[in-house]
């Protein structure tokens, strides 16, 4: 990068939709993670953002904080981690700045993406009557954070090699929905990404439009290895509901755009699954397993 | 912040210059400077980076990484300070991710510009024959950080009160030159704000260029509390060229744009020094002091 300053060009007509993540050692990755496992990561997450919000990728800038003791090797694996992502999601690194730290890695990632003047898909959209959905499979990225880590609980050993390296794996890489742009950007109300957990961050999606939801917890779409771990232990499916990592898209969608919404996803390869309504019930979500109404310890709701 | 994403909407015809910048405590401030000193130095560094690309600030994003132990006091300050310089500089917080961690206070702050389309100032623009120019004063910074730190050299002693209290906050409070950003979009052939030293910066600028240049050590500006520092100590004379935090603009011109330049940074009370020339000599800086060629110890440049 020869200046000091990156140039971001939106076609007429076009707006820039910006958003930034940090991630740190130790509470977003482990610190002996590959490196390139850790690029991918750093930008996927902000893909997803954009990918929610119904933008194109147009590029990126990067913070890297290197803890004292890094290698030219680890910098060189972390930057073709890093290239690889950018060049499959068309975002190119438009700039940097490297320092020094005597704590933990630490990545800060802003990206940039465009959409047309007006069409950002907002956070504050749901409206009642709109059906609530979200995109592949949930839960993946908290059992798999579990699988991955040095602390291996019982269950993990009820599973076959397979759905622990997919496990593993969705945690370690998660796959930004960029495919799904477009067609937010024409059919949804609302979106955002699943990255603090699908109860919680429904919650916030809620509150931001004030109204309510009625969610059917037995539709959520779960994975095979999620199935077989939930089946291991019962009290996993919390888990699933509940906890982050897993960059899939929530979104609302009125029941006139479902349809096209769902045509969309398909034509991108992406399963949408229909996990209950919006109410007018202004931020009560209400949550029902085999018929049964229930709450969660954690994530911004209504108790019971 | 309600949403994941803040939107950037350029007018017609202007195109977004980003830059970003991290700052670390231990290496950037003071890790128990005032707070507010901290968030308008971070903000400052980039707003500082963006007039020297002759962009007018639209916004910025901030990753905000606590260290254990922070208060809702030191939050508040901090909030507070930059609250302050976004409100002065016309550049609203747009976003941001705000995460904890093992080690100390860590910042990254990515601002967005605004430029007429194919107008932001390069660092690659300077021509044989251009003038060379720097903004304000230069080592106030260097000099700042040596008066502000917990171990005073011997000569802090020979300065008055006013002196320190100047240098320190020149150290702790830099002056993006915010103001001269049209001038330079205008008249300048090449710019870059001078945060790692004059000789330092100013050898990036010409390697960028592909050109060489002449520097008249003696015409370097200096503050009154400069020329007294290097009256009590002459060997701080070199930490003035070389040491960093000036935030000052380092720029170029053809002779013929010369007037309008710097009639232009006039009309914003910014005085613009006339410090050599450039040459076709390659990658070459030739600096004289007294008439005499000399060099540096560290810096990109020739040495003799």
């Amino acid at each position: 990068l020869l200046d000091d300053a990156g140039l971001i060009r939106p076609a007429r007509g076009y707006e820039i939709v910006v958003t930034v993540d940090a991630l740190v050692a130790g509470v977003h990755f482990f610190p002996d993670d590959p490196p390139a496992s850790i690029a991918r990561k750093a930008l996927a997450v902000n893909l997803s953002d954009l990918a929610a919000k119904g933008a194109k990728p147009e590029g990126f800038v990067l913070s890297l904080v290197l803890p004292s003791g890094w290698t030219e090797d680890w910098l060189a694996a972390f930057a073709t981690g890093l290239a690889s992502i950018a060049s499959e999601s068309g975002c190119p690194l438009i700039g940097g700045d490297t320092v020094s730290t005597s704590g933990p890695l630490m990545l800060s990632i802003t990206a940039f993406g465009s959409v047309p003047a007006g069409r950002m898909v907002p956070r504050s959209g749901a409206r009642p009557g709109d059906l609530v959905l979200v995109s592949g499979t949930i839960g993946d990225g908290a059992l798999g954070l579990k699988v991955h880590g040095p602390d291996k609980p019982g269950w993990v050993s009820h599973l076959g090699e397979a759905q622990r390296a997919f496990l593993a794996d969705r945690y370690l890489h998660p796959l930004p929905r960029l495919a799904l742009a477009v067609g937010l950007q024409g059919h949804a109300s609302a979106a955002m990404d699943v990255s603090d957990g699908l109860v919680g961050d429904l919650g916030k999606l809620l509150k931001a439009s004030g109204v309510g939801a009625e969610i059917d917890l037995d539709a959520i779409p779960l994975s095979e290895a999620a199935r077989a771990a939930i089946m291991a232990d019962p009290a996993l499916a919390e888990l699933a509901w509940t906890g982050g990592d897993d960059y899939e898209i929530l979104c609302t969608a009125s029941e006139m755009e479902y349809p096209s919404l769902v045509a969309a996803a398909q034509a991108a390869g992406i399963a949408l699954t229909r996990i209950g309504h919006v109410t007018d019930a202004s931020g009560v979500a209400v949550y029902r397993e085999g018929g049964r109404a229930r709450g969660f310890a954690r994530g911004s709701f209504a108790h019971f």
